[in-house]
């Protein structure tokens, strides 16, 4: 992906709409609805004023940083629309079992809600923000994040759902925070917000993906400036994140089940234009998993998939999907961290149960931009 | 039940096979193998010495006290012997979690396990013991316990496994902490060892069954009296604890399934001598329900029915049970907290999904004795 490292020093209301709609594109489909995050992150910032935002190289190594965000099937944050008692809840708890304070909040993902819920907590907290995320995209299970692969343990996760509860987990790896943090988050409800991966800042510095807030802020601002010139918002969104054009069609076919916390399914496309006689299909769990046209494999994580309306390049989740809609799938490849060796046993197709190898998706489509 | 108040100050090796006994038969089926407690218990006691036990009229009312216990399917329990870290692992995360230090150490249940587990978390803590529960019995789900009924709250509660994963949940109800311990537990190979109900000294001396340690160590002492001196154990045990006969037969059937961390099942027992030509079908959920004598229902929840071996009054836990097994089925009236509203809808019959009103055993019966 291109450099994209500058400073921001306060986000305020006036980048909202751009982040947003930059992170529903980085987010692949998953992450939850854009717009329910967008509205809280709006409310807390205009009632407690703009939060600070830092680089992590403007961090002290001795910050204590920890994500806040949501975990579950977003099919259900659709219907469920969260306070923000409860993600102060898990942010406390978290630091009550510290036993110490959190100095910076950092993002688990940029996507969807998880890149926005973040700044709410920052604003209720007064706490400053770290550009920054664990997955340069979003991804549906905990351990799939960039710590990971430094040995940067996700646990304690703080949990807490709408009803009062909290818990806190103590896992002796990233593979069993997810699995119990998973079983806690469906009892509360299919969805539980936490907070989790606490990090020094020369930690943060090592093991996060840096300025991925700064990044889908301009993804969403060219989507919006090609949309006020009548130009391709598409094609203006993918200049800035040095994505692919994949298919343009329309849904002919939407699976869909929310099992075990997490929203799993497919979707076929039937190809209009140039694409006309042949068909996509997308496997997604949360996310946008693998895309295969006329039977052949065009991407698969970890690199993104992200459908987009045609029209508007606006993204769309994979709960919004629906039959009928005129759409365009592009892809975008993923952070380095992921295509190594560990990178991809964490979060590859196989790991997904897709018996495919990952091959980058620049050599998949032949190097077309 | 017969008042059996008196005091007990030093618990010794000497004690635990007389206890591990009766508390076997009090655990109705369930409550895990009293063999495993028992060694358990032997190995701590040896090592560290006798453990202080003290009535619940003799502890301060700000004593702090909470339960040191196990939870899952107790199938699972005789097949992974369980060690000492996990239980002391569970109590520290609770003290931790509390931020002050418990100073008495209370049982969940008279039943199996967790009559004798607490004592080798009060021998390795070097921690008293209070001579109380609160069931009176063994149940097989944490919000089914007398302190429910008085408004105290089983969380925060500590879970910990063999494997080093700890989680502390504050849950909102004691249903609540049931739901969500058990999904952890399950998650922790269907059984963790916990630490919960953290209770003042005055709240112990309301809520929970006082001396149910002492009974458990006198039924036991009875039995092995009886079989040393030749006469009948079971007939020895049922006066100490004022029980009944109920059934004498053969097991000709058992059904058993580990779901959701619980051993459900049903076993059909056809008679013998006084009984013969009849047939008893006991239905468990880790712990014996119901039991029907040729479609006559004559003993339920909550209270205690147990399967006894006919030769030596040994009690028989559900994971137990086998085909060809001689056995006795004894009745024994419950606990007075458990024969009102609030208790009936906690552990009555209908709870555990039979459409059958409570009768006390006594009625059931026709009062003999």
């Amino acid at each position: 992906m291109a450099s994209w490292v500058e400073q921001m020093r306060e986000l305020g209301v006036e980048s909202l709409e751009a982040l947003a709609l930059g992170a529903a594109l980085l987010g692949t489909g998953g992450g939850g609805d854009p717009y329910i995050g967008r509205l809280m992150a709006q409310e807390a910032l205009a009632e407690e004023g703009p939060v600070d935002v830092f680089e992590p190289a403007e961090i002290p190594d001795d910050a204590v940083c920890a994500m806040s965000a949501v975990m579950g099937a977003p099919t259900v944050l659709v219907e469920k629309l969260p306070g923000t008692n409860e993600q102060l809840t898990a942010f406390r708890a978290l630091e009550r079992h510290l036993g110490r304070e959190i100095t910076h909040i950092i993002c688990a993902e940029v996507g969807g809600l998880n890149s926005t819920l973040p700044i709410v907590t920052a604003a209720r907290t007064g706490l400053p923000m770290v550009d920054c995320d664990a997955m340069g995209r979003a991804f549906p299970e905990i351990q799939m994040s960039t710590p990971t692969l430094h040995g940067i343990s996700a646990s304690p996760i703080a949990l807490a759902d709408d009803k009062g509860n909290a818990v806190v987990i103590d896992a002796v790896d990233n593979d069993w925070t997810e699995t119990m943090a998973r079983s806690i988050a469906v009892d509360m409800g299919a969805a539980a917000f936490i907070s989790l991966f606490v990090q020094s800042g020369a930690e943060v510095k090592k093991a996060m993906i840096p300025s991925t807030l700064g990044l889908a802020e301009r993804i969403g601002a060219a989507i919006l400036d090609a949309r006020a010139s009548g130009s391709d918002p598409v094609a203006a969104a993918m200049e800035v994140v040095g994505g692919f054009r994949l298919f343009e069609g329309k849904v002919v076919d939407v699976e869909r089940k929310t099992t075990a916390g997490f929203a799993r399914g497919r979707m076929q496309i039937s190809g209009l234009g140039a694409d006309s006689g042949d068909d996509l299909v997308v496997e997604f769990q949360n996310e946008n998993l693998i895309a295969t046209r006329s039977g052949e494999v065009v991407a698969t994580v970890p690199d993104l998939i992200t459908v987009v309306d045609s029209d508007t390049g606006g993204p769309i989740t994979t709960e919004e999907l629906k039959y009928g809609l005129r759409v365009e799938v592009v892809g975008i490849p993923c952070h380095d961290a992921w295509r190594t060796e560990d990178g991809l046993r964490l979060v590859g197709p196989r790991y997904f149960g897709h018996e495919v190898d990952y091959v980058p998706i620049e050599n998949l489509i032949g190097g077309e931009t």
